[in-house]
């Protein structure tokens, strides 16, 4: 299996995402304002994939950082990876806990600081990858057996550090038996189901069918599929969900169709500081996204684009959250705060 | 303005809509068999100038036939005309007009019946554009100032004779000095919406953005839709809707949000044979179209794909049909058969 993102000797290595399924390149980030920049650029994108992307960043920075005002660089650091991209709010956890370890180390003499933060960000991946592979768990019961199962974007292995949130339910529900298949959107306009769903799925050997993202409906309404699970980029205290643009409708029209829409995603997706996803900022990308697909023009230039990244999902539509430490089902303001306060010890 | 399609002395010449809008390129059908070939491959593509085009290739095999067998001649003329495209019913209906007035012309020297043939189809392409500015004369009314307006695929002049249907309504409105701005879905997989609607609306001055399908949902929610108006394939006598695939979905988010769903239609794309939209036939087109942009491909190779080229919206999301004999609303069975059993002097 891919590797998403890598910690080696060279620097931070990255599986190229704009370039598959066509090409399988790796970029090797040599310091942390080429772990941002591919942050930026989507090189490398997933919320999770992201945080564990920023941890590495950081760690990065400071081991080519200088004796000199080191408290400053850490900042500068810092700065740059959280200004690569608003919405997803893994990014802001991962580096927020860089940041406090390297509060506690401060003291400490650089080379040991150094090896104490390369050590945090490997662990944030294992975490990652164990975290995951805890939502499969929980989330594979959820899927009806016999059926299909849509997803929206990319929220697999290349999302994640590994084994991938919704693609992880989907992974656990195939290796607990059940006998399912995948409609892949493809996810205009980064094209995330085409590229990468479909391809990480076809590398599994799990069934998988691509279709245009305004099929979803069509299909939802024909009885076929059994639910829908997807990734988010950041859930509100009250269970509203930010996540690729184009999830709210395929919510919508799940709920219209009484199929169950279901979101995957670890607990450092919950950003308990806001009370609705209508506070979450939602990141506006390139026109050229829009009008260019692999650098082919496919509209008259000079057209106006809008080209939101996310949009918000009501948590009325969403039928249950799927995390690590177990399933939250609505009022989600109540079940999010339990799982969330939940003591280490109960983890899986 | 461009012309979707001509009869002109060397044949029929339609504008190559599969290269829009990147060449303004004119193919030129010189017998029936071409028209047929065009409409199949969607160089030209749109329920009303699909219809103009089959009676112009019945006309144009009839000039070109022999005297031998006249009749055996326009029946494989027009079975292999028919055969083309499934769903969009003005095809047939355009070939059963034609086949009619044949009927009518089978004892009459072969000189007198091609001349009254290509008459008629030409008739057949003044009367489309006359009922797409009585559409647009009915439709306008109901469009909110100082709004937008979200379409669906692309049924405008392109995809008529001329003016357009969904895209005749905003002309209308537009001239009745209406503000508004229109935002155009891209329409995966044909890009009907980036390569066809973008252009038309800006060769006319009209305000466009262009969004990919899967944002029309996110918008909906915002609050700037006034109301969504599209075109339609083939409307049930219940009032089912079978149009673009992806109309289901927006239809189903516009009434989420408590945002008017219009769809503008000549009589011609009524079917009243069929009691509901479920017994509309819906064409499944080729695979490439999903998996490739312009000659790029854009998914693994080998990937199962889906691509139904409609869907059906269930008469109730539709807020209105708009027709060239006034406004349809709920109950449709009640208010579709009135329009049709309207006599002709009633006309606009």
């Amino acid at each position: 299996m891919v590797e998403t993102v890598q910690w080696t000797e060279d620097g931070v290595v990255m599986i190229d995402q704009t370039r598959l399924p066509r090409e399988e390149v790796y970029v090797t980030c040599r310091d942390y304002r080429e772990v941002a920049e591919a942050i930026r650029s989507m090189v490398v994108r997933g919320a999770p994939a992201i945080g564990v992307s920023a941890a590495m960043g950081v760690a990065l920075g400071v081991l080519k950082a200088s004796e000199e005002d080191l408290d400053g660089q850490v900042e500068v650091i810092c700065e740059t990876l959280a200004a690569t991209r608003p919405t997803a709010v893994n990014l802001f956890w991962a580096i927020d806990r860089m940041k406090r370890l390297y509060a506690s180390l401060r003291h400490l003499p650089l080379s040991e600081i150094r090896e104490r933060m390369v050590k945090e960000a490997q662990q944030i991946k294992q975490e990652d990858i164990a975290i995951n592979q805890a939502i499969g768990r929980f989330g594979a019961d959820l899927v009806p057996d016999g059926k299909t199962v849509l997803t929206h974007c990319n929220a697999g292995a290349l999302a994640t550090a590994g084994y991938g949130t919704a693609l992880g339910v989907i992974r656990a529900a195939v290796a607990a038996g059940k006998r399912i298949d995948v409609f892949a959107d493809e996810t205009r306009p980064f094209l995330q189901g085409a590229r990468l769903t479909a391809w990480e799925l076809q590398q599994d050997g799990i069934p998988t069918t691509l279709i245009t993202d305004n099929m979803a409906g069509h299909f939802l309404k024909s009885g076929r599929i059994g639910c829908v699970v997807v990734g988010a980029d950041r859930i509100a205290a009250n269970g509203d969900v930010a996540n690729k643009v184009g999830t709210y409708s395929v919510a919508v029209l799940a709920k219209e169709n009484n199929v169950p829409f279901y979101v995957a995603a670890p607990i450092s997706t919950l950003d308990m500081t806001l009370e609705s996803g209508d506070q979450i900022p939602i990141e506006q990308r390139s026109p050229s996204e829009v009008t260019h697909v692999f650098g082919v023009e496919v509209a008259p230039p000079g057209i106006s684009v809008e080209n939101p990244a996310f949009d918000v999902t009501p948590s009325r539509y969403v039928t249950a959250i799927i995390t690590e430490r177990g399933v939250a089902r609505p009022p989600y303001t109540e079940s999010l705060r339990k799982l969330v306060s939940m003591p280490a010890s109960a983890l899986p």
